[in-house]
């Protein structure tokens, strides 16, 4: 078993680790790490558990640590850190020769560290080795990106033959995104806010590099572009997405269906790899958040009403669970292939 | 005071119509028009009541009627009828007499109707003399136009000058709108629906025949091309959208908003008309449904985060009262406009 | 595998059913019965499938009988039948020979049919000897309770020794207890209703019954009187309910928090029943329904704030998943212990 | 015009008496005092303003003050604070001879403090000359009770007569109850938490005091317990609530209905004070907060379900606006009967 840390593991992405990697067949949970407030203290009595599993029995009486490389015993940490934080601390633990599996926003655009979707890039990991030679480091980072890119650009990804020129995107997202105090009851029941900070300038960036070309020594983005417009609703989890995708060669909407049904990112059988990456459904009210965001175990991402819009588009609505699919699960998806590839 | 009957009076925007008309100072509620199902009974005992405001007393004992011309007493009726009853009523109405003001969808796009937004479109009332003479009526009907539809237009109204090519629009709609059984709460709790049937033809198509010229004839659409994606969301009352425009001047955002903040419909003051037709918001989460639909009594379009976009284009948020500016108050203005321009 | 039908295949409560006994290691689903308007049709195609989880692929393509007796292939027919169309339909099946096991309230409280939750009194099941002879039938009917009259006697059951009074109980109940249909979105949002039909003469009446004596020819009711305020709350699954239980022993909040902990109904191992029938929980605001609803695969009940009150009565939350532990699991629950004790 | 400060204006409570005193004919906002952070800031620079009715221009440009007696100029203060910083502050400020209006629960219990409700017990005024002589304070402080206890009271109160034995009473309150970031959407959509920290405790004591009697030196808590449960439900505003009353004179429902609608405060014309103080409904699904919360501009108490339950007890549900009718609305007719008595 290869031994886990988590950083920041009270929080919500970090109980979603918890939960995740509780009876993973590769990871075993050996440090978990939070705030100095919480240094010393039994997990079960610091982390106010609120998912709808009980508190893994295995991490109730493990004392927290804090962020500090020196507290933690793992070969591993997934980081379920607040950017701002993650910024020092991930360098800190990938410099004391950790493999740092990140959902931080921190470094996801440095030009050395992959920012990764195991079915979309695999081949961005070819920068680890650029990152620890130019860094010195015997550690490294990994990150993934943030919760709508991911359910988007899996989407995108299918498409890249047709010659994607232009992005719309539309999300309505779940307000487990913003964390377990991010979102006041008083803002949210009976509205929708039009507002997500930062949320549209990842979306309209990360994916050009997700889906940019790795030529041995650094990335080359995408060249197409993506304006998004980022809503809160009142939904617990699940991030819904309308798009418009412009590409050069016009596709149908059978042709983008059967592009999307013909995705096959030979992951092999990772234990957090669902069996469809995208499931594409043919109802014509579907995917939904309350219905959907369960399948592959919170790691498919759902599509449906693909559709030819004005002017050549295509239009279509995308679905994923943002705490699984669009954060924990992805670092754990993430880490799973950085074995598999030998780099862990 | 004139007459004013109402066609499917015990419904969600029939009850609006009966509150809004209710106190209103140029009309007087005489024939409350429903179901055979409902017709001899007081309308206080088969119109379960649902806003909250009290049921009006002046309308609790009347004797509801059948949606028949010769048991209507009015000069005017308001049509609230579902679709494919109105085709058929709405006509009877006008045939024998009756000003119609349609909140229904079945004549919108006929040649002759107008489909009338006050602060966008007066001039199209020519038609009203056209329809008349072609379908040899003595009445004639006027409608508004889909709800969502309302609320984008407003906004698009003052743009048309920087010479508009295309709109993407996505919506999160309201529950009022589908009528008060339409969502059942098992639909929508925890969730959003990305579909509403009929809706994005609607948006697609009204805007063009509304900003289209009237050229003493006919209606000349206007020559862009909308885009739309429809959902429902958890919200009661109030239709957000996220819209992108582009146009041949490319704005700036500033050129936008001013624009929009010097938009001026002169109407005069009609009773039911709004300081405002448009409210530009400059806090970065605004308009929201819950905190903006009343504006203005539900009459106001509240705008916000104007901003450039991608590709020269231009996006921002619009949302206004769904069954208020976007069904009953809308079809109450336009009586207000057929009264002052003598067509009533 | 003993063959099983569903009688209200397509509702809301016939979609549980099927869920749950599609894996069923004792049951095959054999036949599914709906109107007359579904039959002759696949079950994918009628069934408006909205559960979280798949359509069983099993079920597809299984053609949809008719509620009629020689239509249906079945040993045993589990029954999702409104009270009204089940009083003569589950007869029917009763005097053909099947085993019906009911969800309906229509024969709950006739005296020689068992109302029966296994872990509270299964010695009821006496009383199907007496319904064949007394009715003249091959098989018989056996129901469960009402959704909250479950969970709550599920609580009382250990204080029975107490020596218990009278209880007074106020339901926060989920809108999947009234069916997909039952509560419009416009009817809850935001809101509380302080009312469902039935619902508290249920809770007052049926729990005498199922706490009464079976002195071998017929049942006694308890002697207690129950108090009830029932409510709706927007909540998807999940049935809160806050109780007051006064009993002439007077016991303190650690008895009876001891008594439940103890509370072993023996019921081997079942396939539906959960480890633990009631799950005692010592946080401050627990059980709540989004987190404890799906304990034991939703067939526990969860309690809670257990607390001495005024007048020397104890006060306490209890929690169940409505439609699984409140309806279809507790029709299946019956079932298997039909089964062991041989009626099957 | 009475010159008035608001302590904790800048709060959901503080919001709501900026929103009722802007326009009130007896009373001018002449200081809003908050937090040191804010101090000498616009107040609409720092009030987050969160209410669905424009922020008032008249206070838009009036600068904070921090809480302290020097810096505020008015003739009476409402307070909003929190109960922790009411305790000191508020007596600081009836030491330097303020009138303290108080919706803070500090002083409720306090043996020389009135907690009043106007329509109930305005004759606990008289404890205003025992408190200003025992702490030999030019000013002075009066409560209004807990938002939960003041509808309930006021339900109790035309009760009286029939001898009031014990109380049974279970909650559904809104989230605005906790303040804007009190409940997180995460703890609270799709759930009912059964749990409201203190509320309990406030709801068995307050109504004692309350319905005491006042004997010209002290108040006689009155003879009867209350047992309370309590419970947050997804509703904005609007705290309903399930009441048993059990009287020694065993009154019929209609007796208690009447008794109801014959409860006259004789309060006269106060401009807070609703026409109708108690609004008893009929139908069998009344009264829901988001039909009946702004009854009486939010003053009103709206009663339904009067019925006769086990054991002789009368059964009904209450409900009203928790921040207008059981806050700031609260405070604010306190201060009215205030002037109209002479102690302003």
């Amino acid at each position: 078993m290869i031994k886990a840390g988590i950083l920041g593991a009270t929080g919500a992405v970090g109980q979603r680790f918890v939960q995740l990697l509780a009876d993973h067949p590769w990871f075993e949970i050996t440090s978990l790490a939070a705030s100095e407030r919480s240094a010393g203290k039994k997990y079960g009595e610091v982390a106010k558990w609120r998912l709808d599993t009980d508190l893994p029995e295995s991490v109730r009486d493990i004392a927290v640590v804090s962020t500090r490389p020196e507290e933690v015993d793992a070969d591993i940490v997934f980081s379920a850190l607040p950017a701002e934080e993650a910024l020092k601390i991930e360098e800190d633990f990938a410099r004391a020769g950790f493999v740092v599996s990140s959902n931080a926003s921190s470094h996801r655009m440095d030009e050395d560290v992959p920012l990764l979707i195991p079915e979309v890039n695999p081949e961005h990991l070819g920068l680890i080795e650029i990152q620890k030679k130019k860094r010195k480091w015997d550690g490294f980072i990994v990150t993934n990106p943030n919760c709508s890119t991911i359910m988007m650009v899996m989407t995108l990804k299918p498409l890249m033959g047709f010659g994607i020129e232009s992005v719309h995107v539309a999300t309505m997202q779940a307000v487990s995104g913003a964390g377990y105090e991010g979102v006041p009851s008083m803002a949210i029941l009976d509205n929708v806010i039009p507002y997500i900070g930062g949320e549209e300038h990842k979306m309209e960036t990360e994916p050009l590099k997700l889906l940019g070309e790795f030529d041995g020594k650094a990335v080359k983005n995408a060249k197409f572009w993506v304006s998004a417009a980022c809503h809160r609703v009142p939904v617990m989890d699940g991030h819904t997405m309308s798009i418009w995708v412009r590409s050069k060669e016009r596709p149908s909407a059978e042709e983008v269906k059967n592009a999307m049904l013909k995705f096959d990112p030979r992951l092999g059988d990772l234990p957090t790899s669902p069996k469809k990456a995208l499931i594409v459904r043919d109802e014509p009210d579907r995917p939904q958040p309350r219905l959907d965001r369960n399948q592959g175990r919170g790691m498919s991402v759902s599509v449906g009403r693909i559709r030819e819009g004005q002017d050549g588009a295509i239009q279509y609505v995308c679905m994923g669970h943002n705490t699984i699919r669009g954060a924990a699960g992805a670092s754990i998806l993430n880490a799973e292939v950085l074995k598999k590839k030998g780099y862990l």
